[in-house]
């Protein structure tokens, strides 16, 4: 009841050896053709991605389920959500990779969606609207709320560079989002993305026991051997998504999710 | 089929006289408690936004969905929040409000959801990950997205008027935000709150044709003659939501919402 998202991590990373998360993003065009010839598109991704958990569970502590891809399945959406999430072993972390960021009031009805009704283990959010968008998040005993500070993407380099005050903006919220946390330790992570190795080194440097999310290895280019040493000792989980996820798009694809996924996990170490 | 969201919300306004949204945050704390007593909460949230929708039509432009509510609802939430839709005159526009900010591949599934599969008008997005995570949306012909740019919740302050190279971090966002539409212009907007007038003002000075949703009048604060003022002769949508949904508790709510509505329609003007 009252073990932390933290000591939760920290007990798999020791068990499994692993800090490896892999990305839940089941993207019809790359999903193999078999499923989706036999099933309808709602329950192919169920399939999908129920198979794709049981094959590489051994191997990881968290599964992050990317939002993007069950609201577009339309009315079924988050049924087919919830029957993913059930075939989540108990102790593997999950995650609602939802980028959640409004005010307040309306941010206390996501929170309640993602941690009272679904029961993720944390979420991922943006920190633009500042900090009464993120504390209705943080006020969940057990869970962790990672803010976006320094993401994978190209365009992640337009404002979150922006020198302000002698340091980048990505520096800034990462501090801000941890000072808000501060009397709930543990409840604030952050995305950082393995694309700047620099970025990750300096933020671990200043924010030493703040959990990060750092996706971008594999497909977006990032050495995991690389993220290891910058995120130095402090709490990470390493997401890979699409190198797994369609490491084959025949009827193979579960023993080569399953293959990559050790083959990954390897490589991070721990 | 070739009209463009600007031509749609001029041509409202001048037929209306309005430049009134109404905010759809349908919080059941809030809600009259004889429609809870009746119904499932998943139907008296429809039945609710129905009737305010049928009692304050005449007066508003367009209708702002707040996906908060409707994702808290759970596995219906979805088809409520059609149903919700179909109730809309096919004229009003329609905005989801649903701060989306993801990569470019996830946001093209958001944005295909929004646009294609639901079928609003317009979204509201979070710019924190920059240009890749907005294109999807603005490439959607005769919509429009608005980024969040100065927000009206308390937050707002923290990250948003931050200095970058000599101006706030907002008005950098909106700038950059309007060059990456500048190729289909109208198809990205701003929110610019209500509660920050000197800001609404000297944004609208830089980008004069650039729609402004403007949260923040009525509940949170903002008058509606000083909105009007700032916000020069560019296209605009004022939003109001709980001062209009919430202005009875009881049977007569629709009554009152109308009221209220035609009340907040007369003191923006046109």
């Amino acid at each position: 009841m009252n073990v932390t998202f933290l000591e939760r991590l920290a007990a798999l990373r020791e068990k499994k050896c692993s800090v490896l998360c892999v990305g839940l993003d089941p993207d019809p065009a790359k999903m193999p053709s078999h499923l989706l010839a036999n099933h309808s598109l709602p329950d192919a991704v169920r399939i999908f991605c129920s198979q794709i958990i049981e094959a590489t569970s051994p191997f990881v502590v968290a599964y992050k389920v990317n939002f993007a891809f069950f609201e577009a399945l339309g009315d079924s959406g988050t049924q087919i959500m919830r029957s993913v999430l059930a075939s989540i072993p108990p102790e593997v972390l999950t995650i609602a990779d939802a980028k959640r960021g409004d005010i307040g009031n309306s941010a206390s009805f996501y929170a309640k969606s993602v941690f009272a009704d679904l029961r993720f283990d944390s979420v991922t959010a943006s920190p633009y609207m500042g900090k009464d968008s993120l504390l209705p998040f943080l006020s969940y005993p057990g869970t962790c709320t990672f803010a976006l500070a320094r993401t994978s993407n190209p365009g992640g380099d337009d404002f979150q560079l922006l020198e302000v005050n002698g340091e980048p903006l990505y520096v800034k919220v990462a501090k801000s989002v941890a000072s808000w946390a501060s009397s709930t330790p543990g409840s604030a992570g952050l995305v950082v993305g393995a694309t700047d190795i620099k970025s990750m080194a300096s933020l671990r440097s200043q924010l030493p026991d703040v959990p990060f999310l750092i996706p971008g290895v594999g497909s977006q280019g990032g050495l995991a051997s690389e993220v290891m040493a910058a995120s130095g000792t402090g709490p990470v989980l390493i997401n890979s998504s699409r190198s797994i996820l369609f490491a084959s798009s025949k009827v193979d694809f579960a023993e080569k999710a399953s293959e990559m996924a050790q083959k990954t996990q390897e490589e991070i170490g721990k």
